[in-house]
């Protein structure tokens, strides 16, 4: 059996002021593609379909054309699980209705997972979809006190869903799972907590034949092949630039052997991060130069309007940054010496200095000197 | 064919700050025993499914319960359009995939109006699914810069959606639709322009055997009965007091003559207006102390914590309202002459003395004249 993975496909998110729906719909193009040149027995989602929990119009549209492309035109099985920024309730509307046109899709937690037999020649192969759910939900669900931490959910879950081993089973399933080394995380990911109440350890997982996860946005594998994160359709945020994304492809045998493939997504704009002189940069022959941009200025003295000018080069700046400024300037950086032995005004003095590429002029001293008795109290 | 006919459900609606899903969940479950008892060919609900174009999620899920038992357990297709107070994209989402299931549904107006074929043993019925659509949006659709009204836009739309009228054909839509009596309104139906560009005159509906409206809160037909408003499913405000709330069945026979009934939906909760003195109210017995009511108090004096003591004996009281004080005392009830000669202090005296039962005290009178003083410019 053939499967593809994906999942964080967070439609509808808007990165630094940006609305991604464009560039959505540029990977998604590239996806179908792959569906009809590889022809996968089903495709795999693993949570956060949506951005959030009340979705903008334009993203339900979205998803409903990728789901009527897979579903109708590549009469492709769709099997899909909400994510911590899904609404589950959303996420599970029509569930029952839907298995006529097989997508098969769990938005809230159950007690009873669902599970979904696809055959292929070799027999069944059992998915469960499990969709994100936080330890206090299942603790109650399953009304089993003693659950305290994700890991202990998770284990419960288990108990309480035994699979069949004689079987070929995946599970589909969006948390934070670790294995020997704790994954890479990046800045678009919402806040987790690494190892703690909110993990889920690798080993508990080992007896599906494949694991398709959700929520870390690198592609990745936890301890083997057969658990595996297939990471975000895009880059999200810049903590994500050097990130390759794309498409999991597994191919299951009559074993339940697993052969892993990745399919590289291309995005309608790179995310990456420029450095340079402005003067520079607006000259320069950058032939991405509508790529979602980090601008990172090397210049010392006064700009003019630096934004207006890169965006009529670049038009798609998403931040500006200044190097030398605040950025280097650290107070850690000074002796701890000179710190003691240095007043106030005299450290203002030189991070003006350092900030602005020239010493602080003396109206300037007057401002600071009469604003530091203030606050000290003393006028 | 036996049709039932529904509309302006509101799912999530908050009427006067009470949450309605409960009330709806109870209208519901006689929804489902008519159909069970009457097994009609299919049910159509003619918009306003939800309240707001982003319904929270309890509405979400109970429309998603009510589908489910309609077409699972009872079997029953479900025609739908969205309304004017739907998200278009929500409703629409999955719609090719949930026609395996026999839920037919059109949330954003296109061009060709979605047409579903169903059969009896007199052979098809054509139903034609016309979402709500302000004029400005079918004229771009339609690229008629001819269109200024509604009443063109739903000529426009039929030229270019002829109906055959040797097979039977209905229309389920959501506009206000006019005959030769204006209908009746209620102060929940989203505010209403009577005749003008936004209505629809019910001659051009005509050659349908059956039309199912949805927009008008009140039961009622236009012109006749084949052209019919089903009403809300519950009292959606005091305006709607003495309305009666009923599903609409409707027999379709062979040569497309039809036959109605009226199916009363009872609310779990009236919606109702008591008017009494404070102390007599609170020892009525009132077998309806669970009912939405609009308190009505004829009391003269002062009055301690009316809203407290109310809410003990009936816990539902949505709005309070003092007879007398405001409501009765109307400048014109003062004659022309009174008005001219008093001055504005004697006046507003009159005005307090009503409204208090008592006179203006001396104190008052003072801080009246002052004021008065200062919004002439006297001081």
């Amino acid at each position: 059996m053939r499967l593809m993975h994906l999942g964080d496909l967070h439609f509808g998110k808007m990165v630094n002021g940006f609305l991604m729906i464009e560039d959505q719909e540029f990977v998604l193009e590239q996806i179908k593609q792959y569906i009809q040149t590889y022809r996968p027995d089903a495709v795999m989602l693993a949570g956060d379909i949506y951005d959030r929990s009340v979705p903008p119009a334009r993203a339900v549209a979205l998803y409903n054309q990728f789901l009527k492309d897979l579903l109708i035109e590549l009469k492709t099985p769709v099997l899909a699980i909400a994510g911590n920024h899904d609404g589950a309730e959303l996420i599970d509307f029509g569930h029952e209705l839907f298995e006529a046109a097989q997508y098969y899709v769990a938005g809230n937690f159950t007690k009873t997972i669902k599970k979904v037999r696809l055959q292929d020649d070799a027999g069944p192969v059992n998915f469960y979809l499990l969709p994100f759910a936080d330890y206090a939900v299942v603790r109650e669900a399953l009304n089993h006190p003693e659950i305290k931490s994700l890991n202990d959910a998770m284990k419960a879950i288990m108990e309480v869903n035994p699979i069949d081993s004689t079987e070929r089973n995946v599970l589909i399933t969006h948390a934070f799972v670790v294995g020997g080394e704790a994954p890479e995380q990046s800045e678009s990911e919402k806040k987790l907590v690494v190892g703690g109440k909110e993990s889920v350890d690798a080993t508990l997982l080992e007896h599906f034949d494949y694991v398709a996860l959700g929520h870390l946005h690198r592609t990745q594998r936890v301890n083997s092949d057969k658990i595996r994160y297939s990471g975000s359709l895009l880059k999200y945020s810049f903590s994500e630039e050097h990130y390759h994304k794309s498409m999991t492809m597994i191919d299951l045998d009559a074993e339940g052997e697993i052969s892993i493939e990745l399919l590289p997504l291309k995005p309608r704009r790179d995310m990456r991060t420029i450095t340079g002189k402005l003067d520079e940069l607006l000259t320069l022959e950058d032939e991405g130069q509508e790529d979602y941009l980090r601008v990172i200025l090397t210049d010392e003295g006064e700009l003019l309007e630096p934004m207006a000018k890169l965006r009529q080069v670049y038009p798609n700046v998403m931040l500006l940054e200044l190097e030398r400024r605040f950025s280097e300037f650290k107070g850690s950086q000074l002796s701890a010496s000179a710190r003691q032995t240095k007043s106030t005004e005299e450290l203002f003095a030189d991070f003006y200095e350092h900030h602005r590429g020239e010493s602080l002029h003396e109206a300037g001293k007057q401002v600071i000197e009469q604003t530091i008795k203030v606050m000290k109290g003393e006028c």
